[in-house]
């Protein structure tokens, strides 16, 4: 996207519609996709000091949040509008839908609109299986994934596709959650294994992953199930007053997370005290400071999600929109042929 | 908009695009349409207390600036989001473009989608001409125009609908800008006098309208331009570092004031003392303070322009889609059947 193209092209923003995102999945394969995804996010910490970096704006009410996610790397800006209603799904919407937007910061056009509902999954997944590749203890096989909603299999197909996962222990309060998720993994080379409480899932797990959507201060997994050497993917604690790891699993952790600002207000680790000391996972990705340091060592990626990554994805979107045609223009700029003359343009319209 | 509807038809966001808005514009007509939305913004500046509010959230680079400007009424969540880039318009392009989303605080699901860069324009000549009908004086009917640009002429609209302004009295540095202008409102039932000095254009003109672009700290108008009783409505000086107005013409003012937060870091006021008195217009809306309290009194609308403004420009604009049928849905929100089963949808679109 250069000056060289006429303004009238610039007036035209590329839209990925959940029709077009559906499409560009399947094309390049879910599992597949998130690993490539999962690249444009490491790429991205490893230029973390590059982005501007602000704890999401959030508005939150009774029943739920709408946050808006900008970042910029100075060339590129880019941010995600995203909700989280816990109480969405007893009413049959989506607990978190979302949509992206990445624009020019030497003009400030926006370059692309895409949904991100699905791209957020996708994402979300990708983020943790790049965390664990850092952090799981070499050569595990089994996670455990503790919550078996929306998040559930991408989790489970991008730690097969990035970590080489083998078997998945699924469990779920809601049976149902589980079977849609075994149902869905059933084909995916995936080892599914559905249990009947967390303490049968976190068996022989190296990985446990927690994904659960409660809005409140609950605890998915308590100390006990927590053996030496595991590495903890921590998803659901994601907004204030809302948290699914008992406190003493985190003091017997080395934590890492995403960006300390906005972790000690939303993720796992608001519970403790503000000066506890955390890892940045981007000084493990860049090679400043150790991942994982020994085979008895609990990591723990305290994960909320943050900006960047969204960037990222969309970043991946973008390049993938020529390749793939899974796209339409929409008329979202005025671009009228004198900018000075906005009015004219109005005017003229009217024939 | 109910929870009867299906999730499905939800999963589809009204999308107000550029022509879409044009259409809308001229099939209400521009004047009454920016008077329509100020009765929109003023209810809203009566509601004030009910909304959250926040500074704007500004990404500024050498270039210029992008900006999110989120509010929500605890029922409706709405942001904006808009550039400004001064050089844009030598380059061919736009100073501002926007869009902007309106979203349900009960679910998070946006419900509109709308082009801004044209609403935008309405809405920031509509809240002058609302604030002006508590500040300027009674039967003032010549307003000077300082700054000849893609506002100038909705602005002049505006004051003419809304406070029955008949002279307006143009200047611009570039008198192209000026012809253009001029030409633009012969038919718009104003008398439109083109003036080469900006002195020339303040001359008679009980409101004095400063609306230019440079990013810079400039001397619009100097103290010796404005005599007493004038209206200064400052649209220009909108961000840190660019301001319009000689500080000595503010000591002589009282200043009015969207959200002093805001304004303390963009508007005018940044060149006075952080605890420079100033009055927020809201108050003076509902009653609680006095707009003009006498006739050579100088009022000075430091506008910056707020989130506040850009919900009431798109709550007016959902409200005519139903009638006026300028808009198409969008694709935007993933809506499986089953909430849980976002990965479902993404395998049986894969047929």
């Amino acid at each position: 996207m250069t000056d060289a193209l006429a303004p009238s092209a610039l007036a035209m923003v590329p839209f990925v519609s959940v029709d077009d995102m559906l499409k560009l999945v399947n094309a390049i394969g879910p599992a597949r996709m998130m690993a490539e995804i999962a690249d444009y996010i490491e790429a991205d910490f490893k230029r973390w000091e590059q982005f501007d970096k602000t704890p999401r704006v959030a508005a939150h009410s009774d029943e739920g949040v709408i946050e808006l996610m900008p970042t910029s790397d100075g060339e590129t800006y880019g941010f995600k509008y995203v909700n989280g209603h816990p109480a969405n799904m007893a009413r049959g919407f989506q607990t978190v839908t979302a949509f992206g937007v990445l624009a020019r910061v030497d003009n400030g056009y926006p370059v692309l609109l895409s949904e991100m509902t699905i791209l957020t999954a996708l994402r979300t997944a990708a983020t943790s299986a790049m965390a664990a590749g850092h952090l799981a203890p070499k050569d595990a096989k089994t996670m455990a994934m503790i919550g078996n909603g929306a998040q559930c299999e991408f989790q489970a197909l991008a730690f097969r596709e990035v970590l080489g996962i083998e078997t998945v222990r699924l469990f779920d309060i809601d049976g149902a959650a589980t079977e849609k998720a075994a149902r869905n993994l059933a084909d995916s080379g995936l080892r599914v294994v559905s249990c009947a409480t967390p303490e049968e899932a976190v068996t022989s797990a190296e990985i446990i992953t927690t994904c659960t959507a409660d809005k409140q201060y609950a605890t998915i997994l308590t100390d006990n199930m927590v053996g030496t050497g595991v590495h903890i993917n921590a998803i659901g604690g994601d907004c204030p007053g809302k948290t699914e790891l008992h406190r003493d699993i985190l003091l017997r952790s080395d934590i890492f997370v995403e960006y300390p600002p906005q972790t000690r207000i939303e993720g796992e680790i608001q519970q403790l005290d503000a000066d506890h000391p955390v890892t940045e996972l981007w000084r493990v990705v860049v090679g400043q400071q150790t991942g994982r340091a020994s085979a008895d060592q609990i990591t723990l990626f305290d994960s909320v999600g943050f900006a960047t990554e969204d960037f990222s994805a969309l970043r991946y979107v973008r390049d993938q929109l020529e390749g793939q045609g899974c796209y339409q223009l929409l008329d979202m700029l005025a671009d009228p042929d004198d900018p000075r003359d906005l009015f004219g343009m109005v005017m003229r319209a009217a024939g």
